[in-house]
């Protein structure tokens, strides 16, 4: 794995979007398609190689979860599930409230989007102090289902954000 | 292209997100993994075979075209640029007013996300009045990209979107 290749796609921006937050920019990645077929083999390996269970649902956090998850879930046979803000998805939801590095606020995810028993692994780009991965796994414990793991493209490991996580983490890049 | 199956995974949510609005939820779709190959592929193959130019870069829009533009742009080859409201992105950007189908709001896009002369595909889950999508037509000129085509999952043919876009609009289903 040539994470150079990867870490050098990975733009910091101090002051953004606090004074005193040093930003992890993970789209110059996206200008690069190789790039990005290296981060998705990546983690695709590391979850078929990690678990002997089926995973049913990949699990990605509004928005830049967005951008693994749907193509991670494909290349797994699974479902891919969103985690938004509160009032952003339509029908039937449940809702908690997170804290985040700089605030806090409520994620939603619909009902009928993880079914009790299903194993799940939750992907976001970033770790922080976790606070966002913890909601996501309010929510699909209030639906019954299993986090198997946690996956990170990017890990700010001075924030300590996997000592309030309950499952496993993995995170491609440690900052 | 079996588009029963796919429109069976489209959910109607009325008065959502306000009433009189019939909201089209395309998060069942992706509950299925064959169905979510079957529209990527399909995509791809009407940009493989109606464009005789290299496509540089797909432009998705903030969050739900992120869900599908990363995947669209690795299987062409291209970059994947994202359009999100203003303050989202971190570094240098350039900002347009559009006009939404219920409100307005400032887009933004990051200053090296498309190089002049670049060839361009603005892809999003769904077309309206065409508010977004002209604002990120908008921003791509600015940057002076050619928008080759917009192509949607799902056109509103009675709001006239496409009227108001200066290139070829594609959709895979007319609601």
């Amino acid at each position: 794995m040539d994470l150079k290749r990867i870490n050098a796609l990975i733009r910091d921006i101090p002051d953004f979007p606090k004074p005193g937050i040093l930003f992890k920019d993970i789209f110059p990645l996206f200008q690069d398609p190789i790039a990005v077929e290296m981060v998705i083999t990546h983690i695709v390996n590391h979850i078929n190689t990690s678990f002997d269970k089926k995973i049913d649902v990949i699990v990605g956090l509004d928005a830049r979860g967005f951008l693994f998850g749907p193509i991670i879930a494909m290349r797994l046979g699974a479902a891919f599930a969103p985690v938004r803000k509160a009032g952003k998805l339509p029908g039937t939801t449940i809702q908690v409230a997170y804290e985040k590095e700089y605030g806090t606020d409520l994620f939603e995810m619909q009902c009928d989007s993880i079914k009790p028993g299903q194993n799940v692994i939750v992907i976001d780009d970033l770790i922080a102090t976790g606070g966002s991965a913890r909601g996501a796994q309010e929510l699909i414990e209030k639906m019954r289902g299993n986090v198997l793991s946690f996956i990170f493209l990017i890990e700010l490991e001075f924030l300590k954000g996997k000592d309030i996580l309950k499952a496993p983490v993995y995170s491609m890049i440690k900052a």
